[in-house]
């Protein structure tokens, strides 16, 4: 691994009381390039600007994917990563799909690590606090063919995080737009996934929603993801979420919430999420909480859900009450280092892990 | 428009009887930026890099879209486009569709006119050959928020072209994957839209086609594209295609070839094309041909298609049996100025028409 720090670190300028989320970026960035049939020297290196021109396939041809996930601060300093093989999987799954090379699992994860370690400071400590981390593989090669390119760069950048959503949010079920074909692309983390979302999800807003519960594309009968989450139901006291497949993300905050309400013995159901049946919840009152979990919001509670013309009300339940806090909480607490972790979840980023 | 012309032309070096397509580029490029809810300055420069850090909005969330097009010679060293506000008035549906801010016709034709104008000595003469121009349109902003970009490049690339496939091809309809989905951006040239299609390629290609025509998702009983062109049927002497819709691509090669038959008097179906219609057509010999079209590739023809497990033969019609060709000629005659041109398709490319 190549190590070349920046001469000139903006840390000391970084304040995690008061920071941006998103476009305040960490000192340093790792960088891998792929040529010629392998996968070149890991550098860790100052974050900034790689020189493209326009003819970069990976913006004319969407050869492009990322993962999203996190690192926690204890109150001891400690520096845990979660499930990290899990996105080292996953971005693997898309890439495959992508037509893009497999990116080797040590490389993402020494890139990972020793990106963490060496910027370990940028991470702000306390509640709804982390690093927010950006591994992503795109095209680089210089050409206008409509093929798979010859170059790429796997890429690791990151941002300091607060809690994302923090109002409860309203979510339009969708009636016309999807997010996903069968035989497509849905399962992957694609970058081509996200531009489709957002005209979408402008209109709902304009509608008066915050975003959109994804359904299937052929009858708008069942729900997939909501915005770029996958979606949890609860009615009565049984939670129901879709079952993975080509067109529903495997998500790592998904499958956690799944293991967590199992040790919690609550009662859940993976399989097909009728609108249906969620609109006939709604009416009897059964419906008692919808949600969505991923990466960066960890949860985001729906106050209402639109339904064709309809504007329907969801329950307003107080912390004790709601499974979605229950196990925000659980969660939050293993991630972030304040509970046991049975399921050997955490990840300690040791210090000074990398070689100068 | 601030011009700004290379230093240090690569023009004398370029060997018109010997190139490589798409990644040899012509000394200039377009750009233009979109900052603060408006674009900026139109400029020519060198061809070159552009500084982007992989937080890049473009790559991570694949906001970008682009157009494919050409400029043509003539015997006496004239320059035409080919119906050029067409491919402004679909970069812009495109954009829309993504949520990318439009680029004004004005802006796109001036930049267009005035990069072939000044590299027009990059435009090879002479069967097949042309300039391939790409405009293209990505978001910039560097953020890691999965949100509408603030900031976004237009820019105008070409590579001198000759033709893009020399021999007929097999063809597999597709039975799993797709490319489009109801509510999504097929009819776009998203980028996304082709790295999802890679994949699926290589695997046809590993069963000996050498490219798919894509039918729907959820039933694929109908032709929607192949490859990343328009489809043409012909069963006895009618020509059939899909109708345009949000799962298909308003190609601009596609609608001058049904202008084209209709001059000529031939009978157009534009509407449902079943897989089950061409596959007997195809047992009681009444399949005459299948083709493909577009900018890039003008016309495909195809020898074979693949279905399920059949590899079922096309028959071999001369260069005067074919529509496909004859309609190619037709085409072809006009863009490069060897015929009259009664539909105002050819435009002219004045030189001087920028201020130095």
């Amino acid at each position: 691994m190549i190590i070349q720090k920046s001469s000139n670190p903006r840390i000391s300028s970084f304040d995690p009381t008061s920071f941006s989320f998103g476009n305040t970026f960490i000192d340093h960035m790792i960088i891998c390039e792929y040529n010629n049939g392998k996968w070149g020297d890991l550098q860790l290196v100052p974050y900034g600007p790689i020189g493209f021109t326009p003819a970069m396939m990976g913006v004319n041809y969407g050869q492009a994917c990322f993962e999203g996930m996190k690192a926690y601060k204890d109150k001891d300093g400690k520096v845990f990563l979660f499930r990290p093989e899990k996105n080292a999987e996953r971005i693997n799954k898309s890439a495959k799909r992508l037509a893009i090379p497999e990116i080797p699992k040590e490389i993402f994860m020494e890139g990972l690590k020793t990106l963490v370690d060496i910027d370990r400071d940028w991470i702000p400590h306390g509640e709804g606090m982390s690093l927010y981390i950006r591994p992503l593989l795109f095209a680089t090669e210089e050409a206008l063919k409509a093929r798979v390119s010859e170059k790429y760069l796997f890429a690791i950048v990151a941002t300091p995080a607060k809690s994302y959503y923090a109002a409860p949010v309203s979510v339009k079920i969708s009636d016309h737009y999807s997010r996903s074909a069968n035989g497509g692309v849905g399962f992957a983390k694609a970058a081509g996934n996200y531009a489709a979302s957002f005209y979408p999800t402008q209109l709902a807003i304009e509608e008066g929603y915050d975003q959109i519960i994804w359904t299937d594309d052929s009858t708008h009968e069942y729900f997939e993801e909501s915005g770029t989450m996958n979606v949890f139901v609860r009615i009565n006291d049984t939670i129901y979420t879709p079952k993975t497949s080509e067109k529903i993300l495997d998500g790592v905050t998904r499958d956690s919430f799944l293991q967590l309400a199992k040790r919690r013995n609550l009662e859940v159901v993976v399989g097909d999420v009728k609108v249906s049946d969620v609109i006939a919840a709604q009416r009897n009152e059964t419906l008692k909480e919808v949600w969505g979990v991923g990466t960066a919001v960890v949860t985001s509670i729906f106050e209402a859900l639109g339904y064709n013309d309809e504007h329907l009300l969801l329950p307003k339940l107080s912390e004790e009450e709601s499974f979605a806090a229950m196990l925000k909480k659980d969660l939050t607490d293993i991630q972030t280092n304040q509970a046991e972790d049975p399921f050997g979840w955490r990840v300690l980023v040791e210090e000074q892990v990398y070689d100068l």
